[in-house]
């Protein structure tokens, strides 16, 4: 049994060996040389792509232990069952829904239409006709594209933690991933009127980050904070259960921003290509170890310890901070942008808990706050940048994302509740909402 | 010192500079062309099935996770400790000898033979000769081989936990990875008669899921029941210790998959198998997410409360099921295969119990239920697949693994015995096992 | 809006489409194939590079997991905090500092010199001009190189755990990565003395695991054994406090080492270097599985156990040991090196407290020991290799690092001092240093 054979065999049914008869002989030709490098491009391009799919991807089980991590074990299992619920709600309605609105045929640059995708992927005839333009499968960009609509609903999960409802939560992710996200996605990567203002942003600290915390913010507001968290005029800290869980949380987001940022730009397959992705990953590792370690700094003059929660928000949020432009900076300027987001979180976490805004794992802060910084900073890092394009496009996001969620939550508080009973939120809400417990061995009934 | 000195001293001692100055001029007439885009396209699919394997192995620390989060804390030690042993017993004897099992030259249809591989690679000459047909490392090959055996073992760790000796263990996985398993694999993958039945199974729901599975119900059969699960007509819930972890766990599987899956088309450089690929990950992510969605309805109907563990064994189900056929339906169609499975999948734990089968984790429902599942739908979601011929599949490769397995379960319990004692057992394994505690300070006494 | 509109959008800034129509038309002549041809294996390879860089940044995680399982609890968040610390401190040295000594421009073969890199990549005419010699981005490759120093930092970090200060560490980690680790990576792999005497070491069992080892050691004898360990001529054990965590860190690095010593090839793109990168990863993932075995099977007969956190390094051992040679040996021979290795491990964690060399974690018998046996093993296992080269690159690199990490840590030991106090090791450094609890609801206060 030769090898061929035995492959064929393998793959059960799919056509590959014929292709590649077809292609023998036709490596003779020149012609024919050149259509087998269009098509291999086609193959290394969309690899990429997939790869850096399954890296962001990776990053919903980043930002399930950052939380699982970050909340008390009371209310664990339904941190984790909010975020496993929330990705594949969130892949279900951006397949039947939100993708479609994003890239379909709009009806101006305001106001998306809604196409159906995810049907047949691109034919050899067409890619070798556009000469290589048509550069990778469809069906690897809806991969890549579906797993960040994950990631921007994940940023709610965090900030809500500890006492929404899980169904209420449920329901808000189907309008957001549905909706909400792929409207102004539509008005920046879809090609809406956000893109033709020259607004940039290149993987996404506005159309995924400051979205993201946006809609958070406003599930907030109407939650109110976590009974006890501010009482007496006293700021209660509420200490995360297991911290070796928050911190692989980090190092699995960390990982997966090499995809994040990484696979947008969207090619790699020729020198210059090559050398922007290798750019964006040093730029992204720099900027978060230049969060990390500011935040680390600032911590330690500030309150006299390493405090491991603002060092691991540190990361994050240079890590969303470079999202906006990981490819024009030098390192050094990344490395900067970075450590100006680690700076930053602190001080917004610290500022949120003095205005009430009770955030348990500090999302709004390092997903907002340094989301916006971000954007602001590409006015200066690109030299394509805008300052009035950046404000403009940070006033849009977070206008549509925190007005359209404002007006969701309030209708879900008013028809089905948001938070869970005083009773429930004093027992946890894993029992009331779950049934289990997360660690039942481990703490006192 | 210029770049290619550098990384020529780096790479201390292989022959590179040499082949690439042999390409230089090469490339400047046609045929040599040609020759480097072969060579290319066969580094680019070795590249892609390394990849593939690579998260293919990390499945085994899915697997880990997942099993450790799932039982009691007293047996966490062990049950890591058969979890590390396992993959590492099923690299070598498929090393050794199941590989060889799997792909020699066979004596006949049913009957494999056992050919020594693992020797030299592919040269230029062969591939170049070839046309490109022998398209990619046998060594990389192999090692995407190796990672689906010692998934497969996976599962039946679970299934026997908390109970089950560590070393009757480990030798019923010397016998299994080293012969039960290729033999099967031997009849689809390996070209034996299953394959020329038509049956159909793209990356293993049948020779690698239901087949971990029916092995480890042979064990179960054999073993028992836990002391107390099924006292004085009660089915007693024994509660998982570790939710967060079982949730990493389900991530890094469904992580896992995409090399699973995406890997097991086996090809990626040209337009059609990319695109094939891209589908593979596409349907894998929604067929996850639909048995997720399913299983969290179903529990919230049922029971009233959003069973975390349920809702990942939905998500587990979907990609088992899904694991058949993941190339031919639409994403819609797959979503179905895998909503489906998540039903089931709640159903089969309920039913198991009922039926005093005891299994820890699920894994008999979530592989052999929901591989059965997927191995069926296949004749409706493929256009060659074929009833008869899926549900041949299905019974050979049970009745084979089965039987020997219970054979072999057999004699390891009339000669070493597989269960601990009741006092171990009640004392937690991990003592008696590894003379360890999983977590010395968590826990009392 | 068609496809190559939205991502051209999408891409927000980069020049792809220029890029894309010029490639176009030059498909049509035989010299434009060509030159296209160099310019997708030159992405091919960046793209391994950056997907194996990938792999070894995950690594950090998995450091972290394996320390912070293996310590106690009460010193679990400053484990955690000094590892993503090491992390960040080590990517922004190796950028300002090491990357430029290790491979600057040298004054002689013992005395590196300091270039500053980063700066423009390579353009399309240089890589078109050397033919194809010129292959990858000098960007992906710093990406590759500044993971690997902070897996040499990482290595330390285990060894002082539970009594060293955070702030005294994180000062040796500036010292140790900008400048101690680059000038011995400067001797081999950046072409100097060692390289030239013919000392022979693929990944880094020297330059990286000896390396770190050596700096460990150092620290460790001017650090004295934690409180307790070894008083009143006893050993005494101080179990681990979460060993599902210090698997997960042990699958975690087993996963990163494919890109460890898998990205060491340094190239992918032809028929000899993909089989290369084939072969060595599965030299190293059957070195792992050896090593586990061996230390499994000695555990139980040495100890009638099988201790789990002695298996789990006997595979971190064979990892480290075929490091240094992962390409030329047969997968049995490489399953040898690791075995050997998984024996040797035991016997030096044992040897190690019985000198009253306080290691929590075996870090020491790990990366010092079994890297140096993996050192010597090729002069058996590479025809070219030659054992008076391999000793003296072992006295060399473990002279180098040792002789300076001794004079840094007691400077940092005269000047801020590297020990907490008895008290704060008592309660514990978590609060002392970082002011938080790992796990403040599990354990007793």
């Amino acid at each position: 049994m030769n090898d061929t054979t035995r492959h064929h065999i393998f793959l059960g049914g799919t056509a590959f060996l014929a292709v590649s008869v077809v292609a023998v002989p036709a490596l003779a030709d020149e012609a024919s040389i050149g259509d087998t490098v269009i098509q291999l491009a086609y193959s290394v391009d969309t690899f990429y792509f997939l790869m850096s799919g399954a890296l962001v991807m990776w990053m919903a089980a980043g930002f399930s232990m950052l939380e699982a991590g970050l909340v008390r074990s009371k209310n664990t299992v339904e941190i984790l069952t909010k975020n496993v619920a929330l990705y594949s709600v969130a892949c279900l309605m951006y397949m039947l829904v939100g993708y479609n609105i994003m890239y379909g045929d709009a009806l101006n640059s305001i106001i998306p239409g809604l196409s159906f995708f995810l049907g047949a992927d691109n034919t050899v005839d067409e890619v070798l006709k556009s000469g290589g333009e048509t550069y990778y499968s469809n069906m690897s960009d809806f991969f890549f594209q579906v797993v960040f609509v994950a990631t921007a609903m994940s940023i709610v999960s965090g900030a809500v933690a500890e006492r929404m409802k899980l169904w209420a939560f449920l329901a808000f992710a189907v309008v957001m991933t549905g909706f909400i996200y792929p409207v102004q996605g539509y008005w920046k990567w879809g090609g809406g009127f956000l893109d033709a203002l020259g607004f940039l942003d290149f993987a996404g600290s506005g159309v995924v980050h400051l979205c993201g915390a946006s809609a958070a913010l406003a599930g907030v507001l109407l939650l109110g904070a976590r009974s006890g968290k501010y009482s007496k005029g006293r700021i209660k800290a509420i200490p995360g259960s297991n911290l070796p869980l928050a911190t692989l949380g980090t190092f699995i987001l960390w990982l997966g921003w090499f995809g994040f940022n990484g696979g947008s730009e969207l090619k790699i397959s020729n020198v210059v290509e090559a050398n922007a992705v290798s750019m964006v990953f040093v730029n992204t590792n720099t900027a978060a170890a230049g969060g990390l370690v500011a935040a680390l700094l600032l911590s330690q003059f500030w309150f006299g310890k390493a405090d491991l929660t603002m060092i691991l928000n540190g990361a994050l949020a240079g890590l969303v901070a470079i999202t906006a432009e990981p490819l024009t900076p030098s390192p050094l300027v990344a490395t900067f942008v970075g450590a100006v987001a680690g700076l930053l979180v602190v001080v917004a976490i610290i500022s949120l808990d003095k205005l009430k805004i009770d955030d348990p794992v500090g999302a709004i802060s390092v997903h907002g706050v340094c989301g916006t910084w971000g954007l602001l900073a590409v006015a200066f890092t690109n030299p394509e940048g805008s300052l009035v394009a950046q404000l403009t496009g940070i006033a849009v996001i977070f206008s549509w994302v925190f007005g359209t969620s404002f007006v969701v939550w309030m209708i879900l508080k008013m028809v089905i509740g948001i938070r869970v009973t005083e009773e429930e939120e004093l027992e946890g809400v894993d029992v009331a909402e779950c049934g289990l417990a997360a660690y039942p061995e481990f703490t006192k009934d």
